[in-house]
């Protein structure tokens, strides 16, 4: 291990001021074991995207979450050292970062490790204190097994995809660090989940990196008709240009308004050719949202549940099983679409090479010490920032 | 055609005296036709079973159901003649009946059949006028393209199971009769749709047929534990002589309750090997007992949804989004058990063969004369009453 990797810089989570907003600050770490151990591995992260389940994690209260914390789960680096035992990787590849897992439990071994039972755990937690502050606060890590909001992190080699031979460049590393999260989700909800066909019309609602991504996806299959729903003009006009055939903008409509999901659920059916509308990928989280597009589907349509619900009065939605009973209806919730990072991301980086996923056209790059207003300017105009350490 | 085969006997159904409840009249029916024409068969009817389908249909008020009509779509049979085109069946074989569609859209050329998009107009109608009554009025046919409570009925060859050499004599035609509709939905859904696991825990309510088939089918597939809920003790004692490995009997909590699904979820989960709980199939369409399940379900679980949703004063129920979500569950209406008849139907005469499919245990025979009292035996102890013609 070389004295420069010894320096460490990260964006440290903190807890929350105020709930769901999180408290980020730019620090000088110090690694607290010296060596990655069986099953580890020690990458220097070049870069890492932000995502929203970093702000909704970031902004759990002090009792939901071990804090301090380097946060960041779409990180892409170069091993600095492995530890026993690992074989996926050596010194010097160049990596990208995604979700780990047990690997033991039934739904690891019978099901897919993304519904691991332990997954929250291993993903979320942070309890493993993988640095030191200067002033002697142990900071935890293994945010998804990798916390790549550190510049050099201990990382699961579980996480790891090794991109050698398709990203050997750090440019390549900093424009691909979000396909281990986001970008996979919304595709893997369209190729995976879905199987979407040229006969399927397909609605993404919510125009973030995730359902961009789906946009995408739903074009590379050659759905008849791509539908985007979002409150924000630019966004829609983003998703027209990677493949919408139709867009939405729900501002119009009163979202306090009881009669909200139904309707948005006509003015949905209205635009979906001959009212087909099979697939509908909800990026959200809002529930009056969620209900309409279950109202929208037409018969054997599914829901596909990305979003983290929001709940203000209720977690509920009243869901009418005459109409998903006699229309056919299905809904899932569906993590990471369904994708194994490993087999998934080299699908990714080559629709890329081949032009057919253009998300470079929704990054930003952003130093790491400006995470903060990173995350500020998510809530607006940018859709995918990228902290460069 | 023989003058014998022009000698019809019918059970027709006539508008109810109060919905949902048939009016059901055994007749002397005169065929409208001479020959069956393109894609039809001239089956004579040995068997048929009563399905809960053939209640609810015959039991809609006149404004929804063309009235009078032949209902029954469990039959088996002989091939009298073949209309013009029909190649699956000759004269002479013995068949079994299931549901037909229209073979052209979308969804039965790129999905499957079950969800056709003319499902209800093929199935359910009965505007074809297949026979006269001996005072002159039409009667309907084509009821899943066949109407077998009638003893001679001209038939869609898409509804026929070809069972020449599975099923050669009239006692096996008369026991095999419901496997086209009742028995094929419970098996198909644990078989195809939950593709049940050994390692996995499934939950079936409602022990009718449709539940027990789901039970057998379960037991098949080796599945680590099956639970079966009932408000009928003799229904439960089947459930367990048929594999169940658990039992729950409903009728102690009050169906009135506000915390109704959320008592009967605790019980649910407390029952569940480590509160594992897989697959919920529920065949009630009882509202409070469907949700109860959807709460119960662990991770990844999945509710198929079968029994036809009861309305009383709502026809909705409050889905917790939060737990939907981040016990990353799924539910699905399912029709049919996604079988395609003339592959599944051969699939389970083997397994009776082998003694793993015993359905004979529930079956039981009456003269079609009697078919009003079938339907109130159906009620309470009569699981699967079959009309012999």
């Amino acid at each position: 291990m070389t004295t420069q990797t010894q320096s460490v810089t990260a964006v440290v989570a903190y807890p929350p001021a105020e709930p769901g907003k999180p408290t980020l600050k730019h620090e000088t770490l110090t690694l607290s074991q010296l060596r990655p151990q069986a099953g580890e591995v020690l990458v220097r992260i070049i870069a890492v995207g932000i995502c929203h389940t970093d702000v909704y994690v970031g902004g759990l209260p002090a009792e939901a979450m071990s804090y301090p914390s380097a946060l960041g789960h779409e990180g892409s680096g170069y091993v600095e050292a492995v530890g026993p035992g690992v074989t996926s990787v050596a010194v010097g590849d160049p990596v990208l970062l995604s979700y780990t897992y047990c690997g033991e439990c039934d739904l690891c071994t019978d099901s897919m490790p993304i519904y691991c039972q332990k997954f929250n755990e291993e993903n979320i937690g942070c309890v493993s204190k993988v640095w030191t502050t200067e002033d002697g606060k142990e900071v935890g890590g293994k945010f998804f097994g990798q916390s790549s909001f550190a510049s050099l992190s201990v990382v699961d080699e579980k996480s790891i995809v090794n991109v050698k031979g398709l990203a050997d460049n750090e440019e390549d590393l900093k424009k691909y660090c979000p396909l281990g999260c986001g970008l996979m989700t919304g595709s893997g909800a369209v190729i995976n989940v879905a199987a979407a066909k040229p006969s399927d019309v397909v609605l993404v609602t919510g125009l973030g990196a995730v359902g961009l991504a789906a946009i995408m996806a739903a074009k590379i299959q050659g759905c008849r008709a791509i539908i985007a729903v979002d409150r924000i003009d630019s966004r829609l006009a983003i998703a027209k240009e990677l493949g919408a055939t139709h867009t939405y903008n729900t501002s119009g409509l009163d979202i306090s308004s009881d009669s909200y999901a139904t309707d948005l659920a006509a003015k949905l059916k209205n635009i979906a050719p001959d009212g087909k509308l099979n697939y509908a990928i909800d990026t959200t989280g809002v529930l009056p949202v969620i209900n309409a597009q279950i109202k929208a589907l037409s018969k054997r349509g599914k829901l596909i549940q990305i979003g983290i619900p929001i709940t203000n009065a209720t977690s509920s939605i009243p869901l009418d099983m005459q109409d998903f009973f006699h229309v056919t209806k299905r809904m899932e919730t569906n993590f990471l679409g369904d994708c194994l990072a490993k087999e998934f991301v080299p699908r990714m980086i080559q629709w890329h090479k081949e032009g057919k996923f253009p998300f470079d056209k929704f990054i930003k790059f952003y130093d790491a010490r400006d995470a903060a207003q990173a995350l500020e300017d998510m809530k607006t105009e940018v859709i995918k920032p990228i902290l460069i350490h």
